[in-house]
């Protein structure tokens, strides 16, 4: 008789793999649980001050890669260097062009090329220095690379400060669709340094903010008003001024999307709030060939989100006006699109959201409700009542 | 006065965001517990068959495009497309070229185009049919398209069955690195039939049994007996006789594999007993453009880590002895290459695993340890000990 190795070791105890008999089919079932955990940290001092410890802390010795915006390379990248010749185990920097156009998979290639041409090794660290685009190009080549190396992101500007940079998604565009191939994959760390947002035009941190309205449309009414009474000295003075308030809706914004992303990171829910002004915004940004900001889509997706609960009853007109002067004080562009074109992105959003659409729509500050049954007169009639509104506004 | 909103929600309770103080440096820490939980099954009837439906039950009425290896298409496609219509949702097929040259990025681009071409929808499924390869691309595909989709796997080959079909990770050549590129990512779970392997050629059948060796060294005692007692029976029936040993074999390498996988299946851990094989094998296909066999190259890497165990005395000459004789038997092949190149091998996995080696070696079936120091003189004299017992083998 042989050895039946089978019962014998399946019987060992604890099992960590279990198995079951169904009618003669036979079923391995492996179950773990994994942590994840990431951290935000503001500095003490500018990050790369020589004298600052936050991003050295955070690669804790390991062997860095470098994948720096070229715009902020020609700002900061001797003061980078001097810091990374100090304080980091640096193999080498790749320069990202980073533009919506070039968020594609050949760039995620130059970064793998380049680790691969440093020899970074498996423990190494690729950080990401830039704004939204160079975290999603950086980040994914990290998650891929020897199938996945630790990824630290240091966001340069508002959006990727409050928005991108808090989450663990990227991806690139890919077969003319928006983040049509990406991953999930947590981060070692972000780390958020205000000073960066001084030398960025007012135009970037007016895309910012429509994150930042975002959020606080779906999570709370004390950081709206807060950004109603301020937006306009917040952009003015590059978010230096009122110093306590820029730095109190800076840590709120990230906290609250960090707080709504936390049961959810990977997203098997596909009910988000914070999917609000990221229904139709999508297609406005493949539609205008890249050449629409992300932030400005978004301020436009919030506005006809609102227009469309306000046609069925769930908010009042009052917050239309809202939006607007917020907008308006932010030097925020929100441009319309024809209805017929905007239908597409109901269809892409279904796509993406497992056959259910989900718009969120605002009811009132801190509070969003999603709708299903929307469709093309709808949006003809949200469009009418805009256009209808804007002018007073603009007035 | 203006609102401090940070305050306020921040004290807000259960918290699933903490915020920390340290020296004015501010961190926002998020912590979250994802469980990963995937199944290996071994359905009643031949997976395809018009009345077995472990399938359709995994894939649960979502829509599905299938990748299928070329030549696994020839012989079983037309079973195929009758199941896919009977009981799928299938949105199409896409074929893929399955050799190891073919394991590059470009493939994994065809199944993502394919992917967009039917608008697989997020809550899709990309089931790959076919061996390691398939699996490798599809599954990478899978892992990408809209940051992640269902991953169903169905391996044809043994190897495919014992080995890469039950892990998490997938990946493809990259700037002439094996496995460059790619992902951990956990399956909805894979289908084990062994009707498969009917069609198979020996040498693929030998192949796959490196890998179960390999399992059985590092594990089992036991399963490294039936393998020494069985393996000729078991290849030349093609795993059909004797039919219970087969069975248990089969699933007594895949649970093994699953155990030691489930503690670490992100090998955040780099000291890995499944590495028993991996550390010279990987320059050894590289070397060989990737002509020679992964199993084949597992063999030979298996032999010369023995031999290396049995120079620093952890291991007696007869394990040598046993593990030619099961080659032999098997029909496995395992073509040793000089020194000088293989010295690559530690340079790399030096590199893989953290700066440490990391060298896996039997100390006896089922008991194996890590070596550390070993060099090119290390490897010179266990290959002329292989050179030495070799003929008497071959005898």
């Amino acid at each position: 008789m042989h050895a039946t190795p089978g019962a014998q070791a399946l019987a060992k105890e604890p099992t960590r793999v279990k198995v079951l008999h169904f009618n003669g089919e036979t079923i391995l079932r492996l179950s773990a649980q994994i942590e994840v955990s990431y951290e935000v940290v503001h500095p003490v001092r500018a990050i790369f001050d020589p004298n600052e410890h936050a991003l050295a802390k955070m690669v804790g010795g390991r062997p860095i890669l470098l994948a720096i915006d070229t715009k902020v390379f020609a700002l900061y990248g001797d003061q980078i260097r001097l810091y990374a010749r100090k304080h980091l185990h640096s193999v080498g920097e790749v320069l990202i062009e980073a533009t919506e156009q070039a968020k594609a998979w050949n760039s995620v290639e130059r970064v793998l090329g380049a680790a691969f041409q440093q020899s970074l090794p498996r423990n190494g660290v690729i950080a990401a220095v830039g704004g939204g685009v160079t975290l999603d190009i950086a980040g994914t080549a990290a998650s891929l690379y020897r199938r996945g190396v630790g990824c630290v992101r240091i966001p340069t500007t508002l959006i990727g400060q409050v928005d991108a940079g808090v989450g663990i998604k990227q991806g690139v565009n890919f077969a003319g669709k928006k983040n049509g191939l990406g991953t999930f994959y947590p981060p070692v760390g972000t780390i958020n340094d205000p000073r960066f947002l001084q030398t960025l035009p007012q135009n970037s941190l007016a895309c910012g903010m429509a994150e930042m309205i975002k959020i606080a449309l779906v999570g709370d009414a004390h950081l709206f008003e807060s950004i109603e009474e301020f937006c306009r000295e917040l952009i003015l003075s590059r978010f230096q001024s009122p110093p306590d308030v820029a730095r109190d809706v800076l840590l709120q914004s990230e906290y609250l999307m960090m707080d709504e992303l936390q049961p959810n990171l990977y997203e098997h829910e596909m009910c988000r709030l914070v999917d609000l002004g990221h229904t139709f915004s999508p297609v406005m940004e493949t539609l205008s060939d890249y050449n629409l900001p992300h932030g400005e889509a978004v301020a436009s997706d919030m506005l006809l989100s609102t227009a469309l609960a306000n046609l069925r009853g769930y908010c009042d007109e009052g917050l239309l006006y809202r939006l607007l002067r917020i907008y308006s004080e932010a030097g925020l562009r929100a441009p319309l699109w024809p209805a017929w074109q905007l239908v597409e992105g109901l269809r892409q959003a279904r796509l993406h959201r497992g056959g259910q659409l989900n718009l969120v729509v605002p009811v009132r500050p801190g509070k969003a409700i999603f709708l299903q049954d929307i469709d093309l007169p709808d949006l003809e009639e949200a469009l009418k009542l805009l256009h209808r509104l804007r002018p007073e506004v603009a007035r």
